[in-house]
């Protein structure tokens, strides 16, 4: 077994050897638990990420409202331990029915539904202070990526250079035990909200012909995704540029990727990448790129809550963004990646994100 | 550029040519195009897809209920053709902006949204019998895949039994002038609904072990995955067994694999399978396999709706389809493919699949 894979076994089994003690000495059974409620999540201005508070709460065995939870937390806790020692990986899902049970002389299920489950897996989480991927718990990944990247997964070796017009699927987990980057030759990540657009940049062999790295995450990105960028980012200094629609929903996914969520506020340190760039799309491009203004779509109701909600975040508190959000405000428009192409199919590869890093026009 | 290539772009002029005829013979210029409402769509048992009639209607320039129509029908066809001419692929939301703006000296648009100009699009396909790859046109993709095969793509070598725990990620054009089989070493394709169960069977080594190929599609399938799968049955024989849930969601996926959908009536000759199979889940396989009821889930009113609809279509008019209908509206439950976690984590990639296959227990 891997040593990490031991070392998270251990931390498992310490919460099982507190309860033991607890009983041994005729103490009401307990789990602390951090408080994963907004109340306790802050924005960190040192490291420039979103992080957990350390208020902690507890879930006691022997106290009606607490004993169900308390019982689900022992279940995963022990399910995830057998999980890492059968050396597998599993999803939330599969976690979820592998507990699903009538409890024995009872009418009374473990779990009703994974929305039970689910939160109980973020507790250990972030109690324990581990990654997802480190309890072998699989998060959704749905991301692609292409590059001047050689790295192992496993067995086997890969080269993001050669993966023609597919791209290679990002994994689930993208830990350093789990890939290793052998070389990497690209001088920056260009991080693209959009599938069809991240076709646009591969076919078009951007990557190539600019050094860099082509990564998508198919809207919000997921965990995967988001680790993988950190690493490169940490481990080879590459700069992450991020290309998303100019409406509040793209530049929220810009968020993600920099500061973090409030939801994964535990592992964003681990997830986090608080230098990257947001490379645009802005709604100041439409006068200095000339774009029509037939392509831009008026905001809608949601739109404009959706702004004011991205106003008031504190990481947002920036000269260069308050413009834009002034500016979106004032023009009542947004902007979708794809309406570059009304300035040809190529614009986009050829002469928006070129002349952008370039100019270095980026917002903060 | 490519012979297709000018074949594709020759059949486009024909409409304009067409139309020149018209307007010098002081005709009304008119384009005939196939009906695709479902009054036009039937099963074709022969083939075992799901096919378009030849019924037909006028669109015209000189008829007020017509000339929108008719205006976009011969602006997107200019467009395709430029696309191709430009050696690109683009994605019908970049079609749909690169062709949106306002008539001069009028305040009308082009095209109000994307879906004005997807129809018509689908119009030119089904009127010049033309995949939509072939019009340079990319759908959505989001497959994935492994196993023993090796393509070429453009100028890359692609080994899929060497893509790590990522895959290789399914591009949107999967034709033979795009993606070449340079060898396929695997027996059949397992067909999988499921992102994570696909990733359960990849971390296990299913592909490797059984000599298949896995691929999946997230889903509903997209083109590319349904496409990939026809070519690896027709150009080399492999059986495509189809791995669903066990509710009516998941058999409609099958369906759609097998016989094709209403929607792509008018391409479903070059993307269905006649000849897949469905491997499971079936609501029988709960008592085959003692798949402890508490992992079921009660058909809800939307189930019990799809499920009639299901059981009314001519394809699924056969002695085992009418037998698995009837058991789950008996049993009133369904299941999903993470449930048999219940019985163990690799009991799916283990015991369930291969015994399946061992014992040829599919639905037809």
């Amino acid at each position: 077994m891997a040593d990490r894979d031991k070392e998270v076994i251990k931390k498992l089994e310490g919460i099982g050897e507190q309860l033991l003690k607890q009983i041994e000495k005729s103490q009401n059974p307990t789990v602390e638990l951090p408080v994963r409620t907004l109340n306790n999540i802050f924005f960190d201005k040192k490291t420039g990420t979103i992080k957990l508070g350390d208020k902690t709460s507890e879930r006691q065995f022997l106290n009606v409202a607490h004993s169900r939870k308390f019982m689900q937390t022992a279940l995963v806790a022990a399910e995830i331990k057998k999980v890492i020692e059968s050396k597998a990986t599993v999803s939330i899902r599969d976690l979820y029915y592998a507990l699903k049970h009538t409890i024995e002389g009872t009418q009374e299920n473990s779990f009703e539904s994974q929305e039970e489950s689910d939160p109980v897996i973020e507790d250990i989480e972030a109690s324990l202070d581990l990654l997802r991927e480190e309890l072998h718990l699989a998060a959704s990944a749905k991301g692609i990526i292409a590059g001047d990247v050689q790295l192992r997964d496993g067995n086997d070796s890969i080269d993001l250079s050669k993966m023609g017009s597919g791209g290679w699927s990002v994994p689930s987990n993208v830990e350093p035990n789990k890939i290793e980057f052998k070389k990497v030759k690209a001088e920056y990540v260009l991080f693209i909200e959009k599938d069809a657009v991240w076709r646009r940049f591969n076919e078009d062999q951007f990557w190539k012909k600019n050094n860099c790295i082509i990564l998508t995450g198919r809207g919000q990105p997921g965990r995967g995704e988001r680790r993988l960028a950190q690493r490169l980012n940490k481990e080879f200094g590459l700069p992450i540029q991020v290309l998303c629609d100019a409406d509040p929903w793209g530049m929220y996914i810009y968020s993600v990727i920099k500061q973090g969520s409030i939801s994964l506020s535990y592992s964003e340190e681990k997830l986090a990448t608080p230098s990257a760039k947001f490379i645009g799309l802005t709604t100041k491009d439409v006068e200095t790129y000339k774009i029509p203004k037939e392509v831009t779509i008026r905001l809608n109701q949601l739109d404009v809550k959706r702004l004011k909600e991205m106003e008031g975040y504190e990481w947002f508190q920036k000269k260069e963004w308050k413009e834009e959000f002034a500016n979106m405000k004032e023009k009542a428009y947004k902007l979708e990646l794809e309406a570059l192409s009304k300035k040809g199919i190529r614009f986009i590869t050829e002469t928006y994100v070129p002349r952008k890093i370039k100019e270095e026009d980026y917002l903060p």
